[in-house]
């Protein structure tokens, strides 16, 4: 089986969880910030910066794929953006090439599709993640069930945005993964041992 | 954990022995023909029969749910139709009540949704559902890749219909299923050990 794991995540659904707890359960690597701090690092960017790109800025307006040829986009902005996903590109490329790893977010299962990694959806039901959401939640956090569910789904449309302006593909389609697990129900480590079972 | 599995599988995605396989290894009851025995037994209709309306006849133009209350279609063989599902409700349920089991097809992730049973979703990209069915033809099946695929698809759309008409869902929708499984490069056997170890 695959020595590359990547997850693909709804904001809420325990995807950043499962993954670390699966990389501990297989003694792999875990990659999710450690990218954006080296992408930081590269660019000579703010790491806050680079999030805030990777987050979804409001240019994603069009696919940058056009058939198969790239769309340069000529703003500073864009420029920028499109800098930070070439560095992420490279970055997630040698770290795969380093050892076994998990790779958290970062459109991994569509930059490594080439050597055909292991890729896992993760996802949930909103009543869940609004309750995973406020078991991490800043004890200042005000925030009214509505409001949060409004920004759960905000936050997932800007990855929705971000992955679907990168790689031309639909954000969470089944048959781009080997696996799309609902987390509403399920006990994270007892997932993480039995997925184990599986490398 | 549930004690209740049920799988709903595309064509050709090894759904049915991955069932199979799951319940030996939880000692679990395994349903998937015998519930269509079951229901021929009880309506005097012949299998074969029962099996033609189940595979999805041509009636199955518009959602028998319309809102929440029943749309009674009126032709003969409609009501049969209709018949025929509420007797595979009845005995789905039934069989529940019994023993812990897995149950292949039958809409039965819909029908025991109230209980809420594990449900499994299991796809496969074309090309390896094609192998497998290959492997899995009569001798004398003549067809070529092309008209395989069509037959494959075929069948997919008349389950996805009849799922639609009886359920009001859409088939194959993540958020009502608590895995998808991705069984173009997953081992059977092995995939069944990892699951067993969620039970």
């Amino acid at each position: 089986m695959e020595r590359i794991i990547t997850i693909s995540r709804e904001f809420g659904s325990g995807g950043r969880e499962l993954g670390r707890r699966l990389a501990d359960k297989l003694s792999y690597a875990y990659y999710d910030r450690e990218i954006i701090e080296e992408i930081a690092k590269r660019t000579s960017l703010s790491e806050r910066y680079v999030q805030s790109i990777i987050d979804g800025h409001n240019s994603f307006s069009f696919p940058i794929h056009i058939g198969h040829s790239f769309y340069l986009p000529s703003s500073p902005l864009s420029e920028q953006a499109t800098r930070i996903f070439e560095e992420q590109r490279t970055i997630v490329e040698e770290l795969t090439r380093k050892a076994p790893c998990v790779i958290v977010g970062r459109c991994a299962d569509y930059l490594l599709r080439e050597t055909k990694p292991f890729s896992i959806f993760v996802y949930a039901d909103i009543e869940s993640k609004i309750i995973r959401c406020r078991k991490r939640a800043p004890v200042n956090e005000k925030l009214t069930d509505r409001e949060l569910e409004k920004k759960i789904k905000r936050i997932d449309k800007k990855r929705a945005k971000y992955y679907e302006f990168y790689t031309g593909r639909s954000w969470g389609q089944k048959l781009n993964f080997d696996l799309c697990i609902n987390t509403s129900r399920l006990d994270l480590d007892v997932l993480a041992t039995a997925l184990s079972r599986l490398f």
